[in-house]
């Protein structure tokens, strides 16, 4: 069994990783750290886990003592570039959920983060982990592990993945028509606004409630636009809506004059064929929109695309759960990669009721 | 006092009418009709009323022979074509929350909706209710009252709402940059899927999910490009999203290279003079963004304005309660203005806690 | 108009309490205080005030000093004790709405709320509010202002309200059977636990979850031992479900053996005739269960009541929003009598939908 | 593998079901059935299972044809008077989740369901399926179906398991005041209304509401009585809440003046005690609640027990999703058990996050 371990497990994508890992079939979770909680019982903070798991929080430089094969880095920005030295060091594969090791380029970084990127080397050789889009940089991480090389796989962020997954066959055919905008809007649960209470997460000010947030300014912006390779062109606007977990994402891409995309079925048929063989991604009937609830819980990604005529725009639209294909779930996806394990172990689970 | 009715009163849009006829200080709610429901007391089917209101549902022909002054219909489209010249006859002013006497162009109408317009002479009279953007069309039906003349009022649908008290400062300085789209994704509480029980609306359904729905089809998408004249210009995706009440549209709009706005407080400007002295619209601070649950309730409109200078685009966000402004709240405006009276006679309400 | 002030403006029962007078008829909102937030705009804290108020949170010191007429406390226990002194003797009447003068007894008070009381005085001369419990309280508080004697309403809580509104009909009928408890099981929204962000107001937390809290020790049940002269026979357990407004309280009333009521028939008549003329508690035809819904937003209560010849018991539920009958709108309601305003001044509003 | 069968697998229960088996470790889930839905994909009515999938409902009768060594009903009561002997007949093992076979007493039956019981014989020797409170009945199954002997597994109802379980230990150490009430006051969530769209079940009247129903009427009532050995001693009272799954029971039982247990760490050892060994029971710490978010998606039940010397009565809580250990797990565990499986086989996983 490949021992395991999660840094910041006490968070929202923390504690999803802990559920996923103490399942899995092939993976032993050998510790959880949570530096604020150190010694305090799992199902203390989180009760589901009562009478199911008898998990103790350490600290952090603990399970770096361990001898871990994986190490999942759970932690705010900026806390992975501290962390993953270590980890790395230790001998383990660092799986970072955090944004440190995602942008190529440090400027681009550092512009959007607010402070230096001071691991250029690690940088240099993360992988970006998002299987369906980069399977070679995952391929190429499986390598560098089966050589004893240093493994750093930088986790898409969760919309980055629901937004690229949405938008990529359209784009990578080409089809963006010159001098357009790409326009992504995408809706979150609240999880996605982290475990911390805040006024912006008090049940009475998210329930009942709609809003825009970070517009022109939210983080992931670089992001989405390095996996699309776009430049400038992209404007994306998170809102924030009242459902725990759950992540729409609607692209509207305009479409070339000359493009080979003119209809419906050619748009659906492109989708399908980016997809084939895509265990996690479904692209869904023609006429059919993917609904959130229909993957919570799961590492599942569903996709809609139209294809509008009058405007000679596609509408792609993509749904996953946050916490699972956006952001757990895909990290376990990328370890199992790395480890040569089926890529779908641990992550069969689908979604129940809708 | 002012004797007005409700043709439809038993839909959710109908008893958001007759909860604010029912305590304006100029109207008299004189009937409530509901074919279905004749005979069967208010407070039965909205128990809200219990203790409050003696109002028992009569049919609507009864209600057309009570010589009333105004006729609120909050009916299904097509509907609306047959009642509406029985009101006009029976002398009463029509304030049409339907669809059916807003599209100028009767092939625009029948090509989205699938039936032949039938009352070509009341659709040239109409005028088109969205008092801060058409402040004139209503001053028209105004001055058709005072002179006894027929008068018809179609009041703006819930997202062309929205979506245009978002857009129009921009579009009408004439900003749309040439060949682009303009986006607008908008998110709509429940409520706007209407009361009839069906699989979409079940709770378990419409409970922790988001969807998108009537992509690239949506009968708004008309209206708005009317609204804010372009023409095949305009990709409307609206979702659903668990709460009651509320809508949220998010309009992404690019900027030609010649404009006169180029940054953010441009456009901020630009939008604050648009409102001023709109009472029931209020544009919010630089880098504030509307929430729905601050207009939950009320006939108001909040609007944030941004500027995305990395992309020359203007990203506007409106914020409406669908059934406030976006349909009862906006019809007693429209008929406030008919009959004279303050605009916001009855319509003063603020939401709470947020 | 009446000068009225609100200490603790910028928590929910304060905000509720700034909605209310702002448009209240008789009253004029001159100051609403929070000492943490003085200077700060309403609207920046609750933006559903943007384009509707200027009020601007003072301090409560200035509050004290404007020469009002009326001060409403919607402070933390002990705070008031501090407060209130206070507020008589700058000749206002104090109507407070937080625990510290609604028990009599004030050995009781220490036991419950770990504090001794130090207001003798002026507890003594409080006057308990729920008007339809008991008016002469407030009528003899009316006449305490009327001769310029100091005043002081201590508003009774959420739970309380609605439980005893529930019960009361029964109890003071006689009708408890010797040596049973009463049971009452109630469920409240999230606003009941105020604004302050925790663990459990956190979003992800309090949605889609149902729990029981204070078993056995909750504050509000010698309140309502109190209300309804039990000694130790109230078994109160208050419970959190996922709204925002809304409290149903559920109370089992074991009935005795030679009890006067023993059909359903007679507990519905016994209701009605208890809560004949009372504005705001309706009591629901037989067979029909009071929805929160019905009443959120409003200072209206609706009372179920079913009697179970199976086992002798009435089941009494009560519904009530926590922040208007249980709050702030009992609050006015009691300040309207004791300025001899009509009871329901500024209380009108019906809720919506359902 | 056990080849397994589901009727009425379209509803909640039934595609909670269809869920656990499809991914059961010993059980094929061979066939589904839904007469309305029969030759419809599974994904069409749930897209979860859209690229998770291939299973197609088909007709009751196709499925009693298949052979199948076990058949779970999830269908309305009266429906599994005429389906249990079919299945019994073509040599399957029938687990009904409706309540034909839940009452021993076929006049208690028909006072209650309106309809004479028709299978006196498969209701002889039908085992009631509450595996934690009637481990004998269920070995008594699986020596029945080791002999080859016809076996119907009646599985509890959701609120009569919750409520049991919360119950038992005190009822069965025979705590109960002599002459006292129990009081049973749950809350559900929607999912336990059912998938039929109705006004109740709409989104926009359950959301944001809390109702009690069925008072001293509901059907459930005479199973608990069964399950506690009560005789016209038990008030029970269910509400409805707005969450997707959840049940929590609140049980009031007033303890007798010679009872052994007086104080909380009596009650909490009682309860200790009586669930030891039981995997799918956790009796949480003195003065911790259940959440229903923490079994959400389980077969899981907690609770929680207060002693209240103030009123000498014990308050228990227990939490159970109404669709797992409230239908479709318990009905999985019952199945395992009368297949000599290990008990939890496919029934391991927890609830995330909280």
């Amino acid at each position: 069994m490949i021992q395991a371990g999660v840094l910041g497990a006490a968070g929202f994508a923390g504690v999803q990783l802990t559920h996923i890992l103490a399942a899995h079939p092939d993976m032993e979770l050998a510790a959880i750290a949570s530096d604020s909680l150190a010694g305090t019982a799992l199902s203390e903070v989180y009760p589901a886990f009562a009478g199911g798991s008898d998990l103790v929080f350490c600290g952090s430089e603990e399970l770096l003592q361990k001898g871990l094969d994986v190490v999942f880095l759970a932690v705010p920005h900026t806390a992975s570039l501290d962390l993953t030295p270590k980890i790395v060091e230790s001998g383990a594969v660092a799986i970072d959920l955090s944004a440190d090791f995602r942008l190529k380029d440090p400027q681009t970084y550092e512009a959007w983060y607010g402070v230096p990127h001071t691991q250029l080397d690690l940088l240099a050789i993360a992988a970006f982990g998002l299987p369906e889009l980069f399977p070679e940089a995952l391929q190429e991480a499986y390598e560098r592990h089966e050589e004893k090389l240093p493994v750093v796989v930088a986790c898409a962020g969760c919309y980055p993945t629901a937004t690229s997954l949405a938008a990529a066959p359209a784009l990578r055919a080409g089809l963006l028509r010159e001098g357009a905008v790409v326009v992504a809007d995408a809706i979150s649960g609240v999880t996605g606004a982290g475990k911390k209470p805040s006024a912006r997460t008090h049940f009475c000010f998210a329930n009942e409630n709609l809003e825009a947030y970070g517009v022109a300014t939210h983080r992931h912006t670089p992001e989405i636009e390095q996996i699309l390779q776009l430049e400038d062109q992209l404007v994306f606007t998170p809102h924030l809506a009242p459902l725990n977990r759950g992540l729409l994402s609607t692209v509207t891409i305009p479409v070339g004059s000359g493009a080979s995309v003119v209809s419906a079925k050619d748009a659906h048929r492109l989708y399908e064929e980016f997809y084939e063989g895509c265990t996690f991604v479904t692209v869904l009937p023609a006429g059919t929109q993917p609904r959130t609830a229909s993957v919570a819980g799961t590492n599942r990604a569903q996709i809609g695309v139209t294809y509008d005529s009058r405007t000679q725009c596609i509408i792609a639209t993509g749904a996953i759960d946050n916490l699972g294909k956006g952001a757990a779930g895909q990290a376990v996806q990328c370890a199992n990669i790395v480890f040569g394990l089926p890529e779908g172990a641990g992550l069969e689970s689908l979604a129940v009721l809708v």
